[in-house]
């Protein structure tokens, strides 16, 4: 127990201690989050959990998806990134320092959260491949961000083997290797870069990566570990007989190119080192906590950690978390992992590859000039416009359902060369039905990922969602209250994946007991909550079973998305002649 | 035998008739065509073929399918226009005249011709009954334009009576009623506004009461009657039994409501009487022929009479005629009539209901404001700037498949309740693939037609193309050629159907035997053959197949399109509560 008093300037805790009163300065964690195109860092006051300070940094190369940046074209679907960016990605911690006004003695400790499985090649120094001038020009030595999909047919033929072998690590992903994680990723470099794979020392996430930077210690959280290099606590890595399967010279990738440091839940990364501190502005010594994955850091960092509470993160992609007591193999669903975030608790994950995307998407190359000219005139985004116009529509009258996958299927079909579908369109249709139907079939896809959930037994006994895209579209969190037919709570908290860093720093620092105790206790205040509307939901019902006719048509049943990739890289190699 | 002599500045023609010389005047006739939006009008020498003047005219009113003038709302699918308009439209005879320098009394003849069904209720007199105040304000009372969409669900009906009646006119239209012929539409107006069709003395054709207008006598064409009023020369109108069945009251509807003086290929529909000649411009006397459906007219203005020639007419919709020598009933085409244009010879349409509709709507809707930018930078319109990009792609490399259904399926689908679908677009997809996607579903839409033909026995001897589209968009006409792998001739003929007009005018005037002879005769000199590219012809097979599977599926097996109409409609109904 604790009270604030105020003594000289500055805030001091009172602790009641067997009558003793001990004076303790005020305490600070910092959270780092690092997303696709820009890394945000937010200082956090460990008591009160205010946020004190908040600084971003854009990547000054972005995603490198065309050419790397001396130009050396990438495939396509390829998505690199550079590794140089995330460490001028830790001015903004200095940043966060100076503009708050506090001590880099007050700040107890520091965690981080990264997207993933965004993977690179080091050396045996820890030293990124692509920072060797021998390989600044090949492009499997950069990061390979979570949507580089140049994996997908390795990740096939891996998937076909480990179903072969009955692998039995296969059912805790849904039955699916996934091509945006580490194994096919390997694999790709492994075929298509022979000299890159020979000269790494360790394929490592980047979080990992930067827990080595700032610590000099090498581990891999078992978040990364678990969720995307198919590690469980019970059999490892794939064995070697797998590999060999994969191909023969194969077989000791796990146990020589992968970390075995896996470290779980409650445990620390290690401590800042004289390099760590000059990056961050922070004191040697400081507590690093685990790294997490960005969206389960949300989870913290919302307050939603209880049992069966779902979190939707909405944004480039989404992201469907939950925290369950049970543990069940679930199909389609991208994994599960035993004590990732809290202990007794198991955080299941899956996933859409396109929400955010598909809408910037639209929005950049089907809306109309009239439409432009009307935003300008009136000073408002094109987003903006367009959901004013959305807004104004009744559920189901435009007669569109479309498949929203734009940038393939992770959950529950887990197939990327799957494409996206627009039906019902007329004459008559205008963008704003367009846009609705796109962000309507998002919704969709999350109830049919919530629907699979529920038919393996892991209930969900309350949604929250978050990411960009919740706080500014109210229109968007309804349709998916309405198509989902559940309660949707969305807290205030713009830059949640930072602010759950910052609150599992506080547990790293023992300030408090796990994480569930300080997400409990740290949770944001503000929030606005979703009812959904009786009217919208019989609609949405109807048009929903037309989703999933087109769904299971074109997921399961056709191989016509597929075989029109095919004919467009055949197409391809024809002019290549 | 003539040969041509100038005296006094006047052309007059030396006929040798036993060694005698008779001296005759330069002889002109008139073609009108009234399209969509605007009507066009040619003077062109009867001799030879050489047009001397053209003038259009665009209706004032255009198409009512949001509300009329008044400002009376119109259900969706509906499609008015103001018979008024048609009438103004003969001031571009004048204007041919005037601009010319010709004399009436050198014009020796005039004909027309007509979309279809474009239809209206006439009182006893003739006058439309919209121009009555008591009706001014009921949409039914109006023309109902082709594309007026608002009876599908009356054509349906009409349809499954007939298939259980087994009624012997059923497989001349290939086993389906569509929405856009004459019964449907009637019966919407019977059951929609009953005042209207109690005060109708004839439902006629605008181009029929055109001819009435002019002429003072009634007459209703054969082709309008066969093709879209299901008349034939065996059996007449449907009978009263058939009629009884769709409604009670409705057994009387053809022998009271529609014209019996169908008039076949070879007759005139009559001579200009005084109010004829005053609208025109021409004498009173002036013989008018009988008129044409436009995209018929356009077959002898291009000179495609022969047997086993089709005509594709490019244009808003499309129309696939051909005229053969074999008389069999091909199931989805959308009618045959005997002798409509020339004598031994039947004629076969069939249709897309969209086109450049299709074109325009994505042009208007779904392409991004950059290259609204670009185009405005460069002066070009927005079309020429997705050719030019579109250009540049080889087929198949987009991975796009897309179903052009946006306006319903005429042929050989008959359904108006199906809609546009697009597969295959990922975040990579480019406004210009969206839009080359779109014509070469278009193009495989003319293929499914083309192989139905065949597959019943009418072969495609030569393939002519013709329309507003094909003399602007050789990317268009290289993708026909390459889809149907066929070549096409396109004549250069910006006015074909004006022009075949001015060609049956000259045989309803004696100056030719028939339309074959005329046609020929009279045939466009300048020409463009497109020949089909050997690789391109491969990749279009492939992807075709794709197409097929998504017209199969969406078009005989799944009742999705359907169903979401009947949800949009619901949903409308609800909001209307």
């Amino acid at each position: 127990m604790f009270f604030i008093d105020k003594k000289q300037g500055l805030c001091y805790y009172q602790f009641m201690n067997d009558k003793e009163i001990v004076y303790m300065k005020k305490r600070y964690t910092v959270g780092m989050d690092f997303g696709t195109l820009s890394v945000r860092s937010v200082l956090m006051d460990a008591d009160s959990g205010e946020e004190i300070a908040y600084e971003e940094y854009s990547y000054p190369h972005g995603v490198m998806d065309h050419c790397l940046s001396d130009g050396t074209p990438v495939k396509a679907d390829a998505a690199y990134q550079d590794p140089a960016d995330y460490l001028l990605g830790f001015d903004t911690v200095k940043r966060v320092i100076s503009s708050s006004g506090v001590k880099p003695d007050e700040i107890v400790s520091i965690c981080i959260d990264f997207t993933t499985c965004t993977i690179l090649p080091v050396d045996e120094g820890f030293k990124p491949l692509c920072f060797d001038p021998a390989f600044s020009s090949v492009p499997h030595s950069y990061v390979k961000l979570w949507k580089h999909h140049g994996a997908q047919s390795y990740a096939e033929s891996i998937t076909s083997i480990a179903e072969e072998r009955k692998e039995p690590w296969l059912d805790i992903y849904g039955g699916k290797v996934s091509a945006e994680w580490a194994l096919p990723k390997i694999v790709e470099t492994f075929f298509e870069s022979r000299e890159v794979y020979d000269a790494t020392y360790r394929f490592t996430e980047a979080a990992d990566w930067l827990s080595y930077v700032l610590t000099g210690e090498e581990s891999h959280a078992v978040c990364f570990a678990g969720f995307k290099a198919l590690w469980n606590e019970n059999t490892g890595y794939p064995s070697r007989e797998f590999l060999r399967c994969v191909h023969p010279e194969l077989g000791e990738l796990c146990a020589t190119k992968l970390s075995d440091k896996v470290l779980g839940a409650g445990k620390i990364a290690g401590r800042l080192n004289q390099r760590g501190a000059e990056l961050t502005g922070l004191l040697p010594g400081t507590v690093l906590g685990l790294p997490m994955i960005d969206a389960q850091a949300s989870m913290p960092g919302l307050g939603a950690v209880g049992d069966g509470e779902m979190l939707i993160v909405v944004g480039t992609s989404n992201c469907h978390l939950i925290n369950s007591k049970k543990t069940v193999a679930v199909p389609g669903i991208a994994g599960y992992v035993n004590e990732a975030l809290m202990p007794g608790m198991c955080t299941y994950e899956a996933g859409q590859s396109g929400a955010g995307d598909c809408f910037d998407w639209f929005v950049k190359n089907c809306v109309g000039d009239r439409y432009w000219n009307e935003a300008r005139e009136r000073g408002i985004s094109i987003h903006k416009l367009l959901r004013e116009k959305a807004e104004g529509l009744i559920p189901g009258e435009s007669g569109l359902v479309f498949l929203d996958w734009l940038n393939g299927n992770r959950s529950v079909l887990c197939d990327y060369s799957l494409s996206g579908l627009f039906a019902g369109l007329t004459l008559s249709t205008a963008p704003e039905e367009m846009y609705r139907a796109l962000i309507e079939a998002v919704a969709f896809g999350t109830k049919i990922i919530i629907d699979r959930y529920r038919e393996y037994g892991v209930d969900i006994e309350g949604l929250f969602a978050a990411g960009g895209i919740p706080a500014k579209d109210p229109m968007l969190m309804q349709i998916f209250a309405d198509v989902i037919a559940l309660p949707i709570t969305v807290p205030d908290c713009p830059a949640s994946g930072a602010r759950g860093s910052a609150v599992a720093a506080c547990v790293a620092a023992g300030i408090y007991p796990d994480l569930s105790v300080a997400a409990h206790k740290l949770s944001p205040k503000k929030k606005k909550v979703y009812e959904p509307i009786e009217r919208n939901v019989a609609i949405y019902k109807r048009l929903f079973e037309k989703y999933l006719e087109l769904h299971d048509h074109f997921g399961l049943c056709s191989d016509l998305m597929k075989e029109l990739r095919v004919i467009a890289s055949d197409a391809k190699k024809l002019q290549d002649k």
